[in-house]
């Protein structure tokens, strides 16, 4: 069997995020293995590199899968395109090595979380973009962030209430990007707990409304209590950026 | 009264153009005018630069109307938007004098229609942008235009059959700009006929597919026959981007 690789975008307004799911059907991963079935006829599992969810965007989430079919990838490519929704668009697929593994083989994945402090968000990104229409201290921001990066235990930032498994995580950056009115938090890491990255942006946004104090993130990773962390942001405005190998 | 000038911005798709028409009650002059008279208790009308059709978009539309109510513009603008959907926003709001007409004084209009010409357009630009993947010749193009810019009747270029108001306009330029896999074509003009940047687009970009040869532009102004010109390009890929006074 040949391993195929996929760099995709999508945006996840209408979806129930990527991960198949038997009581939410409309995912992108359940779309993907249909489309992909019936150009190759055969029955396909898709490895993501990660769930995103419901409502989450992707600007280059990543996916392998294994075919006998010997059809070319950029055959592949433009055939699954053509059937895919406009919201979702295959942006390269080439075969690699068979023991690539989307999701085992990450080693940095990127997020961004956009939020737009003006009156109203511009219409032609209204749909990526949260409203937050509030002053923000950014040098509080950059002092909370401070805290944050590095290798860390992150159970306050995490809604996942499971405990089994390892809650340490590495963050690499956290950086702000400002553009007009909107507001990027661009988060690099070597993986993300479940709503992290919306509990992150959460909590440095209640740090530059004043809500948290920038001196209060060393106390709430260490007392890992989620209740303590600030809000989990809405899914509109998360994108997945990059995955790295 | 007091005459307002607003610059908005909308997603045209879903709205039946910005005219107040009986027949097609989704109008964004209609929005505007019913909320305006919400907020203001008075009932007003909105004078636009310019009618855009069903699905078109504007980064700069102006309009202006006039009020009794002495609202401050930026409390107004606040009002309006707060009431608006999230696919209309108003960029400005400022008071003129009392001459001031939008339509009558706009000296300058600059529209840009937006093609992907790849396997399929980004998922976040697919509202604004019509896929068109084809290989474009670009000098074509360039020659064609220069055909196109200048004083000139442009009855071959619109699709408005009444013949009796004034066909000629003044076209400034034409900018062919690229970005990735999509092509937009800036036209700045003192105004335009009804259709007449859609079908500029489509013959533009028939020279481009070597489907109209660029010197045979010159003959289908001459000719003041609709059906010489290239396609109507379809609603989507249009935006008004600004209008000046």
């Amino acid at each position: 069997m040949e391993n195929h690789k996929i760099i995709l975008q999508y945006e996840g307004t209408r979806y129930n995020g990527w991960q198949k799911n038997k009581n939410a059907p409309n995912t992108i991963q359940d779309l993907l293995e249909k489309i992909i079935g019936n150009i190759t006829g055969e029955n396909i599992e898709i490895i993501g590199s990660g769930r995103t969810d419901a409502g989450v965007h992707a600007l280059g989430q990543v996916a392998n899968f294994k075919l006998n079919n010997k059809i070319e990838p950029i055959t592949l490519m433009n055939e699954i395109n053509n059937k895919l929704p406009s919201d979702i668009k295959i942006l390269s697929c080439n075969k690699v090595e068979e023991r690539f593994h989307s999701r085992y083989n990450a080693v940095e994945k990127t997020y961004k979380y956009t939020v737009d402090i003006g009156n109203k968000p511009d219409v032609f990104r209204r749909r990526t973009v949260q409203h937050y229409p509030c002053q923000l201290d950014f040098d509080a921001m950059e002092k909370a962030i401070n805290y944050l990066v590095g290798e860390q235990d992150f159970k306050s930032f995490t809604s996942n209430k499971r405990t089994k498994k390892s809650t340490v995580r590495t963050i690499f950056s956290i950086d702000i990007v400002k553009y007009g009115s909107e507001i990027s938090l661009i988060f690099r890491g070597n993986g993300f707990l479940h709503n992290m990255v919306r509990i992150l942006a959460g909590t440095l946004l209640e740090v530059g409304i004043g809500k948290i104090k920038a001196d209060d993130i060393e106390g709430i990773l260490k007392k890992k209590d989620r209740s303590l962390a600030g809000a989990t942001m809405e899914a509109r405005g998360l994108t997945l950026v990059e995955v790295r190998y």
